[in-house]
């Protein structure tokens, strides 16, 4: 057993999402961060949502001795439940991470609240796994209880950003450890691994503060109006803060939105947010109230078909009715691919005569992810000899690497991995191990979809379908008529019994005799493909259902 | 026949795409653009692209005299081929506009070449149809050939804006006729109809000139690299731009994408484009060429799968491959919903080292649609009495009649219309005559898309598909046993034998005795739709398969 530190990647790079990374040094394994992404539904179609392959990890199964959670997002824990089925080991986090990990899995009845849950927080004193030692440094992001880890091996330390910014002055009044940073910067960094998320993005992003004050300046503008604050429901700094203008503008707050109350209350009970109860109101009182004395957070922010929000923008009337005097305010950003679904709420609840928000006029929302000036900041800090860009599709991590370049950094310093890149790093430098299996996993519910139904899913999407049945005898000569039925695709009589009927003629002229079944399915396919298409100019997607009968041959 | 002017609008409102408006006057009908529009996939899967209900036109058609095109986008023209197979009328519009419709329409081969083409320009007479008189008034657009109409009707004038934008220093120095237009402003306007696209869109649209400036200081910076621009093949005075750069630096210029191909051709004969014949190469000469001696031209700034700049970004190597020493320009907007396949490809080009220039980076594109002081102006200018924002989303067309409202218009004078909104308009003001069929029409190829057809389609693709044949004796008991097969979605045997052994047991025990073949395959349906999710939690489509066999029942 050779004793090297090797780091492999199994999401997070090249895509941005299904964070996972694996530590190894001997015969000890940690996993940080095991995260989900989602679909785009236009080539995925039915796909809920993509988890990395854990075959790396379960074929070294006996290796692994904890994993490591450096924050609550799904990115970076919704591969948990799947993950948890097979493995059994300690398990650290935020109160936050563990505390939505475990309402996933009571959800999900995968996996019964397990013993092995370790809640941390800055104060923590690094935890020993075999060869490693982790300690937990608090940052800011998008959600309470995040941090970056530091990672010392018998070959140096390395530098886990996890995902963060640096927010001076945030709600929660407990800024990034900057200091503790820049002492592990003098105690010497031999690898950082940052988070390239913004790494295009000059300059440096807005203060969760800032975005509080503008959302109180709307709420005096608006002090007529009912006012409907969509956000993430993660995003505990901001539901605090728009709790926090509602009650000061003499409103009563209503929540909407199934994983918003849950995680209000999960954030309440670990008084990470502070909340009056007295405040709190049903949307059933919400709906009677004086619109000027109520305010509604919710969810739905990327226009949701099935969320309360996206309904009400169509004119649903339930739970609430939207008026001339609703005021929406979109507090979040548009995650790509959304823009359409987004966009086309904003319509309805236009017409409908509120005044809709967003993020493209007013600055009601700011990233939890560092800006270049940050990611520039944290370099300096860390001051590290290698240098790993991660959490970024491939033109984030380029533009991270150009930034470590422009502050003095040699490139044959850096490493820019593919999704299932392995690596070996010592003070040498970098050994590249080339790549691991790292697939997507496309899971609907908790069953894995193939790649290969994704695909027919898809070709029918386009195309519909056509079940062609035929009963043919056991030398392989029709018997009756053969039957097409379409489903997704309208064909005209005379193309349907042009192709039945032409089909039947091939059976008859003995093309398939003496053929197996699934030849017989080829050939049915392969010819009324070519006939569709001579005739309509495309094909449906082809079902043969072939019956066969039996005959006695030998009767006369 | 009662002698008012009214106004429909088939399209381009509430939506951005498939502009039609229909103006009627007594026994005469013109209609202004019959565009289309493209469909999200994700919701219309095989749609090729979108047009508007014909039925108000074909029951009038009778009245229909002339059809007149602002300019030459497939969202003011791309309706006309299938609207063409139903009426012979003459059509007005500039060279550009009826020269893309000619070449869509020999592509389509749906119509021949019509002798009822007109081509029209800012020297043009009005035309006069009827009790219209139509005059053509030359603006700015992202291609050349683009017009406002100035409508003359016995009940007043209506100044129909069209796509524009208000460029005092365009590539072919034939800046907006602002003149013209305040002298129709004096003459008195009864009622503007201006492009709301961009009405959210603060201070001026940058000039064309500006992004030519952009692009030239691009070329000199990257004087070592082949220079790759991506723009819409439309987009004429952008490709003037792009080859101007490329001749000043001394670089050869290959075109690549057919619509590219076909739109430089048509756009040189008629002159709207500059070009020296031997400036331009062969693809394949480029791929030999130093690379700095070369710039190439190309379509898929939307990342079109199928694209050869998409292709080449996947590391295809046909008909270019893409090294360290490319430079890939995309001079084009992303068109929401496209935003992840053009990341995509901006990705792949990134990995094989190409340094890729794209509009949140730097200002390689502009808009061809005005922003809010260019719709102020236009409205100063025409100074009309009414006023209707069209050729926008809601929240556009809202935005619009803000801004009118700033500058002193009454709330009753603007209508905000509805997709199929007709009314109509006098002195007196609008009178509001309800809505018209109006909805989209689902075309592949030439043949429309039922809503139903594409439900299936969508279902089959989120869920797959299950096939379950039986065959049944003509009193609807069951012979032999039942087939089940899937598409999509793979299912254990386990499951497939207790849906089959199940439901053999329900026909088994006479639920359908005497049912009709239809009354049965919605048995069918029900039943295993049930099981399915009882044992998976999900159901695939099922597409019933009957066979009734002829039984003798008085044989013993």
């Amino acid at each position: 057993m050779t004793k090297n530190l090797k780091i492999t990647l199994l999401g997070g790079v090249e895509e941005v999402g299904k964070n996972l990374t694996i530590f190894e040094y001997a015969d000890t394994m940690i996993i940080v961060d095991v995260g989900m992404s989602f679909p785009d539904n236009e080539v995925l179609p039915g796909v809920e949502y993509i988890i990395p392959n854990f075959s790396y990890i379960l074929e070294r199964k006996d290796k692994l001795k904890a994993i490591f959670l450096t924050h609550g997002h799904e990115d970076h824990i919704g591969g948990m439940p799947v993950l948890l089925k097979d493995v059994d080991v300690p398990v650290y986090g935020s109160n936050i991470a563990l505390g939505f990990l475990e309402n996933k899995l009571t959800r999900n009845k995968t996996k019964k609240k397990t013993a092995k849950f370790h809640i941390v927080d800055e104060n923590t004193k690094p935890i020993k796994i075999g060869p490693f030692t982790v300690e937990f440094i608090r940052v800011t992001h998008s959600i309470p209880g995040a941090f970056s880890l530091w990672i010392k091996t018998p070959k140096g330390g390395v530098f886990f950003t996890g995902d963060f910014k640096i927010d001076h002055t945030p709600v929660d009044s407990k800024p990034i450890e900057l200091s503790r940073i820049a002492e592990i910067g003098k105690e010497g960094v031999l690898l950082l691994m940052s988070d390239s998320t913004n790494a295009n993005k000059p300059g440096y992003s807005l203060s969760e503060l800032e975005v509080g004050k503008n959302l109180s300046s709307i709420f005096s503008d608006k002090s007529n109006d009912r006012i409907t604050v969509a956000t993430f429901a993660s995003n505990v700094h901001r539901i605090q803060q728009i709790y926090d203008c509602a009650v000061k503008s003499g409103r009563k707050v209503a929540l909407m939105g199934r994983s918003l109350i849950n995680n209000v209350e999960l954030a309440v009970t670990l008084k990470e947010l502070k909340i009056n109860p007295k405040n709190l109101i049903d949307l059933s009182e919400a709906a009677k109230m004086p619109l000027d004395r109520v305010c509604i957070i919710a969810t739905g922010s990327q226009g949701e078909p099935r969320s309360a929000l996206s309904k009400m923008s169509a004119g649903d009337s339930a739970p609430l009715k939207i008026g001339e005097n609703d005021t929406v305010i979109l507090s979040a950003r548009s995650i790509p691919g959304n823009e359409k679904t987004i966009y086309k709420m904003i319509n309805g609840l236009s017409s409908l005569g509120a005044d809709v928000i967003y993020q493209t006029l007013y600055n009601v929302h700011c990233s939890g992810h560092a800006y270049q000036e940050e990611l520039k900041l944290m370099m300096a800090l860390t001051n590290p000899t290698y240098f790993v860009p991660i959490h970024g599709e491939v033109r984030h991590m380029l533009q991270h690497e150009r930034i470590a370049v422009s502050m003095g950094m040699h490139k044959k310093n850096i490493f820019i991995p593919t999704l299932g890149s392995s690596f070996e790093i010592s003070k040498k430098g970098f050994d590249n191990k080339g790549n691991v299996p790292c697939d997507s996993v496309y899971m609907i519910g908790d069953t894995e979809s193939e790649t290969d139904e994704i695909v027919q899913r898809r070709m029918i999407a386009e195309d519909g379908v056509a079940v062609i049945s035929i009963t043919i005898d056991n030398i392989g000569l029709p018997k009756g008529n053969i039957n097409i039925v379409t489903k997704g695709i309208t064909l005209s009589n005379s193309v349907i019994s042009d192709v039945a009927s032409s089909l039947l003629q091939f059976f008859e002229d003995g093309n398939v005799l003496g053929m197996t079944t699934e030849e017989i399915e080829v050939e049915i396919i392969k010819f009324t493909k070519r006939r569709f298409r001579n005739l309509i100019r495309r094909s449906p997607f082809i079902i043969p259902i072939i019956q066969k009968e039996e005959k006695n041959i030998y009767a006369n």
